[in-house]
């Protein structure tokens, strides 16, 4: 699932007709339940028999494999297009980490959100701890929920800049996802996809970096004919069509 | 306007008469509608000609001319002095460039902020982008009124964090900017302007490289006459007056 | 009190027989009214007679002086295991350099809240500068009240993420901090250690790096038997216990 | 050709039976003589045509090229043994950003060494911008060689240290780096590839992190059963055999 | 005088007729014999009398005198078009300074240069300590000239790599930079500046970060005519003529 | 021994009557032959025995330890006072340590330097890993002696710029260490002292954040009295006495 998550946002990323991404779990029960733990420690680098390898060879390939699937998550974030994130019902570990990459998260009332990988045993290593300092949440309460590993609700997360926006049901999320999507998807692409990757950027930067690098940047997308359009629809109050990218 | 803003700030910055600045905006309709793009976008070097330069001659002249925007709104983060963002009616684009480049934002309730940039098909150069990362809200919420170009008004900004507080009134909104001001003013301005200037090099660095910086400031500023004055006034219960700087 | 601060955090923190650490005031007035200031500027480096020393050799003294104090503090950070901060009463300028170098933020509704050095004419130079930007508060607030100098309570504190939770009394207070304590404690302490270390480092390191740091730490930290015991019991329903660390 | 060289290294990073890489190349002439620039000028997103696109979709596209380009020469720096790189002959633009890239530079006398980009109108791109700052050359130098583009041999390269040793010929030059890469492969190969993965984490990061990062690290790897071979080995003045990684 | 070279330089940074900056000393003695110290000492914010200013008042306006000197040095490297440096005779604290802030350095075999400061009793503070860890020379030896302030020639500067080139007397030394400056005039402007802008970019951050902004700087830059011209006239075996930015 | 060097250095650190250090090895052997490396392996975390921790505990506490050696090693580095390193004999492993931690190195032509650490089966972690690419060396010449872990002597050590000096035997080896420090130690403390902490900084930060903090500092040290000291010495050719720090 990780790998092949990997490989649809890479797409995603290129692919000109897609201009906004919506992720969501199916079915009414769980965005997702996390990973199959038991099932990952007794199979892969964690679960090898010990004679095979020495404790460092065994740390090195366990390192190997929390570097894929991490880079499996990071697809979320370095896709070019905007990600939203629907989460319902269980969302547990694996779906707190997906959705840190996000670029938003919505989701209903009564989601069950958990970061859950310290009941088992083990600290989150695929993205949790490293994007959350990050997204402009109380460090106090996300040390509280992770320490604890307690579930945590639609309206504690709203309350808590986790989510921005919560809603009654799955229904009304898809359909509260959607119309954000779709007023992402008539914008410029090359403002919005800018807009990404300058954010993204300047999170993990100093404000001087973040201004040297959007100024680089902008000296080619300004010429976008997209700004030219923008302008023009403004003033025959029409509504512009932006072409692909 | 905006070289203007560069030369009132930086000569504010080292004016001893002045303690804090308040900037808010005239009348009743605005803060500031933002550039006036149309005007942008036919003039300078995104305007001129294609005959006189190649592609890459232009983005190099845009990348100046960003750069030069840039430092007009930086001039409100290097003015040593804190400054008070006052927003009322209209606040797009500019508006919240220069908004989060100040030390304290305030609005009235019914204020109009949006940062407008996408939907004049391009991503905010000025600031925006690489400051409110760093400003404490959430990202969610952020990427979700960046992206949509939605317009948000006073209660939504103070529960975001996006100001610290929200009036009923321009006329209120005044009076309390004024309020804080007035505090401030009688307090020490080494103090004052150190802790300006200790956060926003904190911001941008490690605690530790915080920490570091600011015990090779504080060798200096605490050896300043006010530090006595603060506290002998404090023991005879009077107000103490201090230095300019 | 500052420097047995260090030797009481730094022997916690290796301590095997301590999982988790909560830090409170004795006496129903106050967590800290801060440092006695009048004190300190009649002694040490910035008291000490003008004669002995030229300006600049008492700048390096107070530098010196600052960077000890800072360590103090910083033993709360370094300390291994969480600490949780329980604030009431009284609870100023060094108390909220010591609550921002904890982990988790808990306080009475009717604590005293200060960020009071400005009032006695120096910036904070142990810690609340350069701590208070990276914990997940709206600037614009942080520096209204680190400006004014003015006392904020558990309510605002709690609504501005400064706390995670604020109690009717003191008595509440130290039972909130002693469940959550309690649900600490009987979690992996690998796991949980491992949280308090990925996160720190992470706030201060671009998402890249932190991800990294993650999985080399990861590579020994996941073969720990935690992981084993923690699934199992999850199969079986039973109750884990943990060895120490 | 660049896409291989990504598919190659990746391989190699991960084959237990490798470990140390060759780079050399081909025949007499040259070791590279860069990329086909007017091949690429007239094919791919430079060479597209201007109807397709307007000049900020071109600009987009030319971006995801040079991350691929970057991405096929990063290959050399992220794969996990060490890559000596020995360069004869015509060793232009890509030649030294492939050389880099790698861990140890050897060269005969008689290369052409040569930072080639600018003498066809464009900044080198792919990677000797980035690195060449780091790996301990004069700046002086540098900055010369890449503005004039001017070439320069075998001597002045080690002089530089640029490289670390050059070889009368070519057939010295292979010997000489079989001569190091036997050396280096009867080492432990965690002991080697860790002294890799941490030089150039430190390489990026202060000093503190460099050593925060090393002490994590080594908390697994120093459990190999190699530093026991060794010390061993080093008693009984035998040879270890290290297991493979 | 330092004020105007900061003028000047601004003003040679976006002179389109300028290509590329050679700085040297007038008459035969001396590239700089430094600041006027006791100059500097009996005026300005440093000679200031104590009555009027506490300490930390003083010490406010020196850190301001300082910022504006670092700007004037600050100006060398900023300036878009390379920057050769001709040292000749007494080259004392100063013209260290600015030495570092230029691309290239040549010098006499007879040139003194001196990291003075120490011998006057302070540390340097207008660019030496900081750009000297980062031009590629032995810190064991920067920094014994820097504590010693002792005196060293061409010869020792080449073999450091300090300069890059000695000459026998300032008219070789003249001739040299002229060459070199010659060289690098006819070569397209947008691929140098370039340069020089990705290099001075690389220094300061992370090879990946680098990597980042060459990538997105080159989406614009590598559409200028100067690439197709370039490539033509190598064809054609024609010298090409680069348009001016 | 180690943390007795610790505790020596952080002495002399503060001891107003030391202006500079010199580091040499007793007897005609050896500067350092490195840790006992046989007996780390058998005694502490590494080889404690198996029954008391699992894998993950072992690892924990052997990150303990090495953060402890570490924190030895930087002892030299944060000393106050600048330390000339004097090698002679033997000096592998912990030798290279300690001294890419010193300001200065100078050695015998005969001494016997040796990043030995790969040869006993572990990554250098005391140091030499995370500061060697930080000291001014070419980065291919010193993969190329920690991978194949040999020998290297006084001349080449120079050439490389690994040292700066070179001596003929010990006893002019301490003749010229002795000789430089005396002359460091005639010059003022605030200034030497000041250049080492601001190089130091340099090193890890960008040069806009080294300038940034050396002017914070200097606004402080300018103000010594060494200043007037050392220009009227020079005024009145006299040798100037300058204070304790």
């Amino acid at each position: 699932m990780f790998s092949s998550l990997a490989t649809i946002f890479d797409r995603l990323s290129h692919d000109p007709d897609v201009r906004v991404v919506l992720l969501s779990g199916a079915g009414d029960k769980a965005f997702s339940a996390g990973l199959d733990v038991s099932g990952a420690a007794s199979s892969g680098p964690v679960g090898a028999p010990a004679e095979t390898d020495d404790f460092a060879r065994r740390a090195w390939k366990i390192r190997r494999h929390a570097l894929a699937y991490q880079n499996a998550v990071n697809a979320i974030e370095r896709c070019e297009k905007p990600v939203i994130c629907l989460m319902h019902g269980i969302s547990y570990g694996a779906a707190v980490d997906i959705a840190t990459a996000a670029d938003v998260r919505y989701c209903t009332e009564d989601v069950k959100l958990c970061v859950r990988e310290i009941e088992v045993g083990l600290a989150p290593d695929v993205g949790t701890l490293s994007r959350m300092p990050k997204i402009g949440v109380s460090y106090s309460w996300a040390k509280e929920v992770i320490y604890s590993a307690r579930v945590f609700g639609g309206q504690e997360a709203a309350q808590q800049g986790f989510v921005s926006r919560h809603f009654q049901d799955k229904e009304s999320l898809l359909e509260g996802g959607l119309l954000l999507a779709k007023n992402i998807a008539i914008k410029s692409p090359v403002a919005v996809q800018s807009a990404k990757a300058l954010w993204d950027f300047s999170r993990d930067h100093t404000v001087q970096d973040g201004l040297l690098y959007t100024a680089a940047w902008n000296g080619a997308m300004v010429q976008a004919d997209d700004v030219k359009k923008a302008i023009l629809s403004g003033i025959h109050k029409t509504k512009p069509t932006f072409g692909k990218l």
